[in-house]
């Protein structure tokens, strides 16, 4: 009949047009069907080994991101996260220590053999910040920030794009589509949670994002158990949900005292708890350590 | 100071409030620690030994369900699933074969040695599904039909209760509670997506609900993979997620013609898809084999 | 070129399917471009005159009742509306006082010649409820019980559907098909908010329904102000909104001492507070008394 | 009982800590009860006066803006609006013509006497914008890019904040703050719509943001009908909605020929249109014209 016929053009329509966008972006795999690897200090993201990324929410101190470094070389973990631009709802909330909490960054990874993860948020600010981190993180609520993409794009860096706080899958594979017409490739994936209706979690981890940003783009995918959930006690089970369903790697905050933590209090894990967190990784078969700390221990 | 002293009291007097309410629900794990295990032809779901339910999303014919059913024998799978009473968006969509259906589902059953879950949508029809169904599914439309819950809770059979569209966990729980409060303890939870703006998946997968539904319940809690997704090629990851976080098991829709289907055709798999969905799970290391297939095998 | 042509057969097509749909439904304002107008008694909903329902969340006494319809007769308004049967989130709050509820309301509609609003939660109670009852009302949480939207479907008695707690459009317009398929085209639809991330409401008053809902069927439409906001603060300046978009009529609750009601006691207006309601809706020109009202006053 | 006296004292301490979180906030009610009026060019938007923002997405052309300003004009309407610099979704999109917009929109402005509203989205450029613009808009996507906002609380010119994708109403005032606490108190927030789960609309107006922002700080409060809708059918029925829950007025978007608008295109009025949208604002008794205008027409 006339109307199944037309019912086939349609779809035929749709899949020719849809086909074509996704192939335009240099993100998608449909552009480039081999994964990208991001290397980073000569670590290589996205070749087929599971990380963690780890480390206080705040750049508070010294003393207080080296206590976690200690922790982190001790577990054979590669990256060193902590936060020195804080963008925060109030403006009287702790901003963070700037460039000076870059430098303590720096300082300690340089004396633990770790890459540094750090958020910037201001685009002018992206120069500066090559000479301490490793990796610049764009965070949720600059996912559409665009002047930050383009500055972030101009630059030879690899950068961790999280997904905005309710950003549709689409829209944060155009966001990081941004960076790569930059000109930098080097672009790693981050899933955060979404904004829900449901407040028992902070936010709610979208886990079917990870399978279908792997399918749809070329580039490693992160998954940030700490801010999805916002409870410390559902950081395990979501990190093996992450690290079952093929995430690249996951990231969780870790603070020496997290009851006296400036930001995100309630949900950063203490040492210990951090310690035991990698190791119940490990025993759940879903988690390999390094092989320099397995031989250790 | 006493802005401080009324914060104190402040939060003390919540935890009591909210420690009081949790207290009083006979679902809750605070009223009962132990693990609920909910006997099914004896096979005792929340043992530890995750499982999967599996079948067409309706019931089209005999010869329909005993191609799925005789499938399930050979993968070591107890539980058939099928729709007989049919919730359907339109009233022009297929409605389900009603009592004949389930008289389909008995059938096959008791020829493979399977036990039979099928959705009730009518308060008058709980008593008759008795003579043919081993679990009574409340479907996600029906979470808060009060009415629906009272009458399963009136007898003496396992409910498989679904997560509404857009329930909290909260609501959830309490619709679980009205089942219980009649007299019914027997119930399975099952997380099966939730509504969102988000629309690369029909519905999110709320991942973290199960194993805070395992920690405020001492309920099963099941993973329906189907609908939660919506997408074929999601089935297997998330089935790996909810495996991993702990779900006592998961379910999915098979259909042997899937083109065909009179509902969900775009989501169901084929029996060579199952098949290799069962291999998948069973390689990845997430799912274990019944032991007289592992014989067999 | 043919990328363009393609495109081109591809909007035909899909409009084409789109009035095919929707040209099928009864309750499409296709099928019937004539706007339905729903008689209770001789007063005639959707007529152009804008129209206000009110009473308690729940019926607790003949004489709480009373006090209420009373001040709508004064007030010129002919609705009173009134839970009887109450679909609660716990099976431990207050259930309704069922049929008995049910007499009060008749007792005193009849006494002070109004039309008895109150839903029906069972498909079982349809029936019986014809005796008490001049609309059936559908709430919310059972927008998509559709066992019971065929027993609505099969009487001769207006039904007033209210919008599922996140339904969209469509599925509203199509929930409400099943009643008209069932063969009673007296229906009047009842937008009340929906479920979203914001918490100031309880529920976000998706106020573009409206017109939406005027413009795809031919079925009067209500706006209840109090469950979409929950907050007695919000009832005027969203009921002058409602009216304004041009709804067919405003519900909203209103009980003798809303401090001691047996369910929803922060939002319900008491008496003084609905009289002021009133009049300011009056005096904002968006809605005009009954004349008997105007001359006495 | 000890049970109630802990609930008495939980409350009170729950307000005595949400009163002093508010009195603390410059853009509160509680720290200021009188409205700001914000003055632009001798117009004050917040003195009662419900007022009109129009003009197109995009600024295009000289001849597109010089169109649309004669209409304004023509209409007795003050506030020009257009973007310069543009948000897109993709970076393949349209990005605006950038400061050679700016400059259209100021010398078309002077010419018919209008005010200049548009969109900054980079930090460094809030300075040069004050060359050109008389009210700096701050985006959706940009309501949390806190150093945009830090840079527009540190110049002395009217900002327009518009809510976030799916901000929350305390989010939205808590980034207004951030302006105020810079020094700028010059502040109008602007309702645009919230990302939900429906798709009829591009996205849901919250209508009932709108009192309580008049409630809970000093700022106008306008409504932008064409970004909540994102449809041409509902800009009127919205508008009057806008009006009748009291904002400050309404924006939305025009464009001499939307068939060929390098973006949104679906939703924005041509000038009969809109003029057809004016006059009927004015029948409805909604909307009063400038006397200018009325004694011309």
């Amino acid at each position: 009949t006339l109307q199944h016929l037309f019912k086939q053009i349609f779809k035929a329509s749709l899949e020719i047009q849809e086909d074509d966008h996704r192939k335009a972006l240099l993100v998608s795999r449909k552009k480039h069907p081999e994964d990208t690897l991001v290397s980073i200090n000569n670590v290589k993201v996205g070749d087929g080994r599971q990380r963690l990324i780890a480390g206080p929410c705040s750049v508070e101190s010294y003393e207080q991101v080296e206590a976690v470094a200690k922790t982190l070389k001790q577990e054979g973990i590669k990256f060193l996260r902590g936060g020195a631009f804080k963008p925060r709802t109030s403006p009287y909330d702790f901003q963070g220590l700037g460039e000076e909490g870059l430098k303590i960054l720096k300082d300690v990874a340089k004396k633990y053999d770790l890459s540094v993860i750090s958020e910037i948020v201001n685009p002018k600010d992206i120069e500066m910040a090559l000479d301490y981190v490793d990796v610049i993180q764009i965070g949720a609520r600059n996912m559409q920030n665009f002047e930050l993409l383009k500055a972030a794009g101009s630059v030879d860096k690899p950068v961790l794009l999280k997904r905005g706080l309710s950003a549709t899958i689409e829209e944060f594979i155009n966001a990081a589509e941004y960076i790569h017409a930059g000109g930098n490739g080097n672009i790693m994936l981050c899933e955060r949670g979404i904004r829900t209706y449901e407040k028992a979690t902070r936010n709610t981890l979208d886990i079917s994002a990870v399978p279908i940003l792997k399918q749809e783009t070329h580039l490693p995918v992160w998954v940030d158990v700490t801010h999805s959930t916002g409870r410390r006690d559902l950081l395990l089970p979501t990190a093996k949900a992450a690290l079952a369903i093929g995430a690249d790697g996951v990231m969780a905050e870790v603070h020496p005292d997290p009851a006296v933590a400036l930001s995100d209090s309630a949900q950063q894990m203490d040492i210990p708890q951090f310690q035991n967190f990698v190791s119940s990784l490990v025993e759940s078969g879903l988690y390999k350590r390094e092989e320099e700390v397995v031989n250790q221990k």
